[in-house]
């Protein structure tokens, strides 16, 4: 859409939300706008020029845009309707007005999708948006959606999140005919729930997809497809399992490497080994995850974002604006 | 139901059933019966005596009950219908029969299921049986349900399973008062699918359970409940990503302590506390998992099972009979 001449537009950063308001949030900015990352910087100006302060940003590529009110994380996610002036209505809306080209939020999940819903609307051939996670995967990592937008689902929008899926990551991953696998309790495609069953057909029929069949859990983190498609409950309750389990594990770990007098000094020939495990099952590293099906780039974030993931969001957002995702969705899908 | 001078009834072991056929059967059951269980080996007489043979069992209680006929792991679930000669059927016959009080099968899981559900019948007031698994947690483990018979539930059966595990886990684990979760999306009780939020209802208005409430995927491993109850579907997705992380994930942490020279000592050093962490997560551990709500004992263990996780499943049968599981179970749902 943008001419090749103009300057692309800036992101729009929902700068109060998360667990930590606004410090990671502008540090993270300041980090994407050093590489030259347009950030607009949506929240308390007060508190924002205040941490902006903090670092040598005079220079940078980075704008205060006021927003007086913020949904909190133990709040609402249908405060978004009547909260007019919260920094993520104020954040899609600048997406909507055509003067940033994708939101960014660390804050409250819910809101931040149904303000997206609400402001962006639906791209034409999708019925419900839905969250794509990465997932940490023996090959690098596997596309896991949905992972909680919607609970209760029907085949047709596992086949379109499938499309949505093979389009990001062609487009912002630069991954080649992605293949798909259907997240079921067996590879066989008699196995499984009826959805599974009747998703299955749609999928094997659908042209365009590389379409692999069923998957099980443990092919989640082996990385045995590019893609993983499921409901919106299993999605989440994967995707809260396998990040709870890497931290009880590496738990136990720390706890044997400390166990004994031996075990101390092993440890600290093993701790740049280990490092790169943490370092693997890090979610910061993908910083945000995208909402796809929306009419507009939307990426969320976890509550507990540091700097690296707000700078990794931003940095993806801006791949993703770039290689024109959202074009490249509308032509898939419509 | 039995007098207390009689000898209580043996177990029937379906001794061909697994990836490796009668050998870590017929080991495990001499481990057994070697502290006083006694086992009835069901299968193909030839090759269970050349198996003890192998073993110094001759004054040992176990007893071989032929079987001319067996269920491959690859074979259809439904074949137990016709195929009436075979181990599993025998199997789950004896203990209709009154000749045996509980079925182990490390077996084809859904021929075990199939096979226990029409021999056996189902209990009063169980819509659905369930399979039970034991899940390890930073508290020792978790009960979850169902992790594999039914993938499309109704939430009646959700706090039947409830009920069921409740019973076995202070019968059979010593738990008093066990605490059970509901798995979702979310610990708020407005959040989760129609499903969750229906059986949601049942469980706070059930009584003489102890209800904690929803909890989410990275609550299994926390320990958060000593159940959680969910849908087959869910509940086996969530097993084998358990199972499946933990390999992966040791599987990084083997690679990174010998990824270089220093890290190859620190591993030598460090090697008793991660073996430590190893054992928790290994599933032998368990044996079996119990299918409840079967008119009988019947417990269903993993296809790979070695001779360690067939002796503790048989182990834990003897212990369900001596606690009198299934009238306790029946009591209770009746």
């Amino acid at each position: 859409m943008t001419a090749m001449n103009v300057e692309p537009l800036p992101i729009a950063l929902d700068a109060m939300g998360g667990d930590s308001g606004a410090s990671p949030n502008v540090e993270g900015a300041v980090a994407a706008a050093r590489v030259g990352v347009r950030v607009l910087l949506v929240g308390d100006p007060v508190r924002l020029h205040a941490e902006l302060g903090k670092h040598a940003a005079a220079d940078l590529p980075l704008e205060v845009v006021p927003a007086v009110d913020v949904i909190g994380m133990d709040e609402h996610a249908s405060d978004v309707r009547s909260r007019t002036e919260a920094s993520i209505n104020v954040a899609t809306r600048l997406v909507k007005d055509g003067k940033a080209c994708a939101v960014v939020s660390m804050g409250h999940s819910g809101a931040t999708m149904a303000s997206a819903l609400l402001t962006l609307g639906r791209l034409k051939g999708v019925d419900r948006p839905a969250i794509l996670a990465h997932v940490p995967t023996q090959k690098g990592f596997a596309a896991l959606l949905d992972v909680g937008a919607n609970a209760d689902v029907k085949p047709q929008y596992l086949a379109q999140w499938a499309r949505l899926a093979s389009v990001y990551l062609g487009v912002v991953e630069g991954r080649d005919k992605p293949s798909v696998g259907l997240l079921s309790i067996g590879e066989e495609p008699h196995k499984g729930s009826q959805l599974v069953l009747e998703a299955h057909a749609l999928l094997k029929e659908a042209s365009g997809l590389n379409f692999y069949g069923n998957v099980e859990g443990k092919d989640i983190l082996k990385g045995t497809t590019d893609i993983v498609v499921t409901d919106g409950f299993t999605g989440n309750v994967v995707l809260k399992l396998a990040e709870g389990e890497a931290k009880v594990i590496f738990g136990w770990v720390r706890d044997a490497l400390t166990s004994s007098a031996t075990a101390k000094i092993g440890a600290l020939l093993v701790r740049r080994g280990l490092r790169s495990v943490a370092d693997k099952l890090d979610p910061s590293t993908y910083g945000a995850q995208p909402l796809l099906g929306v009419r507009g780039l939307a990426f969320i974030g976890h509550g507990s974002a540091d700097a690296k993931a707000v700078k990794n969001a931003l940095l993806r957002a801006a791949r993703a604006r770039d290689a024109d995702l959202l074009g490249r969705l509308s032509d898939a899908l419509g």
